[in-house]
């Protein structure tokens, strides 16, 4: 079992097609889908763009659904939530199926569903979770970045670093890729100040400026959830591990 | 001053446009040019293959030329030196111009040259000297890993994270990007024990198959020579730091 992280979906490799990719947005997407997930929502449908998301509420029926999502972190207008985990309570999301749209975490799921024979959705929230999965299903593994508009985001590298980090303490024979050793590297250089490093990063600053502190402090927590969401045909559900 | 690192060529993003470019490929090629240079050399000339090369040293005249490089980190029939640094000894060099072509590190060179203001050839080696160079320079930076055949390499990576570490200990007010701030970690994390964490990559996996296990050891030594070459209309030359 071999284990890779492309640092963007630009940096997927050929050798990367075929495997179970598990697409990380710590800050924030897949962890705000984790935490929908995590509080009773049905499903999430990831679509490309708002207008995309508005046409499938309507095609599900508006009343089973809530439009969610950010465009430049930003709350878009006419939708139910924006893209803070923090705001996916079981009040607002029990029941419901979420379709989400936002700047690069659904980018990577489309990128990923396109060559990934499974597709899981993957934070520091459910990062022991994600790595049993992973190990279970004992096939060669890439961890995709979303990055942020194509460039590489320090808080999803640290976050893919943590869940090789996770799989080497429980398969200490893992074969890792350079990218998979790297990550793993700054992650066990942080390891004991997650937060603080994330917050050193371009995405986090601007958050903070936003409003968006706490939102920080709780996509930085490791291990508080045992679901393990996939998106298959298009939707993603969760599994528990 | 802000400092990034493309991880790849393919990682270069708009904004490094307009930069000094620092170009490292470890193991081996800016190692090797480090190493000519430092012996004597009077210039290196990176072209793309090895026909160009042979052409090109015809030209220059062939008595005053040695071609060197690599396809695969093999010898190029017909060639005078391969990559490996430790023959380019002064005895070999001095005086010489090189006409020089390897698999991922003339790429890179050629793509720095494209879109910055000034390149720059780095190495572990000559680490400290590309650092004061770098702040001396005063501008944005971009440090460029040539990678592996457009993926990640975990010696170019770290390689980064020790230029930015000199620039840190330096310039402690530095911006750093956050490929900056990840591979800092990285190379922070290894930085006692750094041939032992540059062996684990791939690339030096596979030279010390190939019998090149001394020169990992070389390439991963840091802070021994004070040149700093520039590429400059197609041509690599020492500045003295």
């Amino acid at each position: 079992m071999i284990v890779d992280v492309a640092v963007t979906p630009v940096a997927l490799q050929p050798t990367d097609a075929g495997r179970t990719i598990a697409v990380l947005d710590v800050l924030r997407a897949t962890t705000t889908i984790v935490a929908a997930l995590g509080n009773g929502a049905r499903a999430v449908v990831p679509v490309e763009e708002p207008n995309e998301a508005v046409a499938h509420a309507e095609r599900l029926g508006r009343a089973s659904v809530l439009l969610g999502g950010e465009r430049e972190s930003v709350h878009i207008p006419g939708f139910d939530l924006d893209n803070s985990p923090r705001a996916y309570t079981r009040e607002r999301v029990e029941g419901k199926t979420i379709v989400f749209t936002t700047t690069n975490g659904t980018r990577a799921l489309r990128r990923a569903a396109e060559i990934a024979t499974a597709v899981i959705i993957a934070t520091l929230r459910n990062r022991t979770a994600v790595a049993h999965a992973l190990l279970a299903g004992a096939g060669d593994v890439t961890l995709l970045c979303a990055g942020s508009n194509g460039d590489f985001s320090l808080e999803d590298f640290l976050g893919a670093g943590a869940i090789v980090a996770a799989l080497r303490d429980r398969a200490p024979g893992l074969a890792l890729g350079d990218s998979a050793f790297a990550a793993l590297s700054a992650y066990t250089r942080h390891a004991r100040a997650l937060h603080a490093a994330i917050a050193q990063g371009t995405h986090a600053r601007r958050l903070i400026r936003d409003g968006f502190a706490e939102d920080i402090a709780y996509c930085a927590e490791v291990d508080r959830i045992g679901i393990v969401p996939v998106l298959i045909g298009g939707t993603i559900a969760a599994q528990s591990a």
